[in-house]
């Protein structure tokens, strides 16, 4: 097992009717921004829910946050927050939302001239506005962590920004919430869960007998739940244990002292930047492939996760690696997302496109370092 | 799933030599008190590496925090604390130094009269000396939540003192520290780590589809590495794993919005006050017996207990059950401890002297609040 320094300080209130407590969990003289995403808070109640809770409380609203989130959007939201000297923020909304938030969060004391610089260096982030979160879309797990990833489509780029400061102080998950959702967020959301685990279980090396538990854990509840959820999305039990199990998905419980991966995640970015396809469906498209061409490095792990996470429990490892490759693009295809590119009416033209930009960047992802620009075109070539 | 309110701000270092960051960790102009067991840090050189980490701070030393920490005993050492002005604290040990220095933590800034009082009424607790540990025996999972016990020998009493106010600041688990633990002390925290499960597990209502995976993760864990543990304790994974597994087994990561039950932990209370049996004996004992009397209560649980962890997959659910408890009382022995009342030389007529105690006090324990005197009695005549 490797060495390794946890810490998640942030508070999760969770169940039923407990959007009401986000006024006495914030200091009364505290002036806070709430930010949206395209208006859904308006539709399902929470809205409402939330204006209520802090009626006591200094407020304004900001709007507008998309997905992605675009660099030049949270930056106008830096803008209001300074001009009502804001010192407290709350999101309400999924992922993004949240991950914007947390960008205004560190961008609001920021003296230096171009923000985007704690986008790609969170190290040099100083100081944060406390935040607080309301989750309404279970998927990325940002109610539980310190990450976030922000966009800018001015110049095409997408990035990860990590930094504990990042931690939201509290966030609260009434599942209720989940009730009016789109089914293809639903989807997505749950394939974003499970391909959050794959990303921190799907290794070769490394010694961690309870992190495995755990991720396969978090597989078989999703792989149980996923077919519920779409079926009856106002099972209050079915969207708890869905909303939980995707913020434990990412917020550093199943990844304590083993290696990571998250080339998936980080190649399939290419396919949100350039084609506009969502997160998850990115996920969905790039991994199966991803796994078919590294299957030699990884055998012995998908070996593992084919007999405890699929029960399939016949045939050398060889070969129940390959069945679980197929079981998880059958999961995905099941949860309602298409995993070829052509699919989505991506040309074969674009796996040259993606070459070429991942070459420029030079790249080199995953837990082995080994998933360079030549690797990532022999991927994209195999969902096609 | 039941609504819940989670928060576990302890920051977890851990891996080979860690305890050298224990001096960077805190501030460098803390007045530490460190408090230790009986004597065991000197031999295994943890003395040594905390003493060097912590070279240019003030620190002196208080020795003696014994097995079920008294409160005669942690009250010398708050004197202590109080003439030498002490503003931090650093437990080295295992849970009961930790559960001790959690309670000294609490007591040094009370005013009140009797300090007593807080481990009684711990919601009185306003203000705590920061704290911070070394854990040297994985077990009691102390060192990552904010739950303490603390005896008064002279009263007969032993009581749970839980208060969110208790969560150590961070805590350095190196498993090396392990290599030289007496077996027994192995044997113990395996058991006292598996119970700790079983109480946030074995439980009939709630619908933690995620939480019962994540509990039978860390059951399987230690299933496994368990006899590796009492075998060879100088393999690094091996002990990393169940040092992990012993910290994640009782610091609220398996039980968010799940029922909980601890009639097993509240009766076998009274074999340690009475008796002298360590904790994990005590667990060991009463355990399969309460099983036993409870069984038409669980026969849900322990039915896919049996299949899910102990891999049972023949019989009817009643025979199912049967077969866990079985398996479940083997473990305890093949793990080193002995399961019967008699074998620890405690006489038949113990069962009326426990029986008395606990009706005095009116017993209602247990998920279900049924586990009355008159069950407790069944219970531990079912484990002469």
């Amino acid at each position: 097992m490797n060495n390794f320094d946890f810490q998640n300080p942030t508070r999760l209130i969770f169940g039923k009717g407990t959007i009401a407590k986000l006024g006495t969990e914030i200091p009364s003289d505290k002036r806070i921004m709430v930010c949206f995403g395209g208006g859904s808070a308006k539709k399902n109640g929470v809205y409402e829910q939330v204006k209520n809770a802090l009626s006591n409380h200094f407020n304004i609203e900001f709007w507008g946050i998309e997905p992605n989130p675009d660099y030049d959007t949270v930056m106008k939201a830096v803008t209001l927050a300074r001009d009502n000297k804001i010192n407290y923020l709350v999101a309400v909304g999924g992922g993004s939302v949240i991950d914007g938030t947390k960008f205004i969060a560190h961008a609001i004391p920021y003296t230096g001239e171009d923000a985007w610089e704690l986008a790609i260096h969170p190290e040099k982030i100083t100081k944060t506005t406390p935040l607080a979160t309301v989750l309404t879309l279970p998927a990325t797990g940002s109610e539980m962590n310190y990450r976030g990833v922000l966009s800018r489509r001015r110049t095409q780029e997408k990035v990860s920004f990590i930094t504990p400061k990042s931690s939201p102080q509290f966030s609260i998950l009434d599942p209720e919430v989940t009730y009016t959702l789109p089914k293809k967020q639903l989807s997505n959301g749950i394939v974003d869960a499970f391909m959050h685990i794959m990303e921190q279980y799907m290794t070769t090396t490394g010694n961690g007998i309870l992190m495995d538990r755990w991720a396969e854990g978090v597989l078989l509840s999703l792989i149980e739940i996923g077919p519920k959820v779409l079926e009856n999305q106002k099972d209050y039990d079915t969207m708890a244990n869905f909303m939980l199990c995707a913020s434990m998905a990412l917020n550093d419980f199943v990844s304590m002292g083993v290696p990571q991966d998250w080339a998936t995640h980080r190649i399939g970015y290419e396919l949100t930047v350039l084609y506009g396809l969502d997160h998850a469906e990115t996920l969905a498209v790039v991994y199966p492939s991803l796994l078919r061409v590294l299957k030699k490095q990884k055998t012995e792990k998908l070996a593992q996760y084919a007999e405890r996470v699929w029960n399939i429990t016949t045939g050398s490892k060889e070969e129940k690696a390959d069945k679980a490759i197929e079981k998880t693009e059958e999961f995905f295809r099941q949860m309602g997302l298409r995993t070829r590119m052509s699919e989505y009416g991506i040309p074969a033209e674009a796996v040259d496109i993606i070459y070429n930009r991942l070459k420029a960047h030079n790249i080199a992802y995953g837990e082995n370092k080994n998933v360079t620009a030549e690797v990532a075109r022999e991927i994209y070539t195999g969902c096609l």
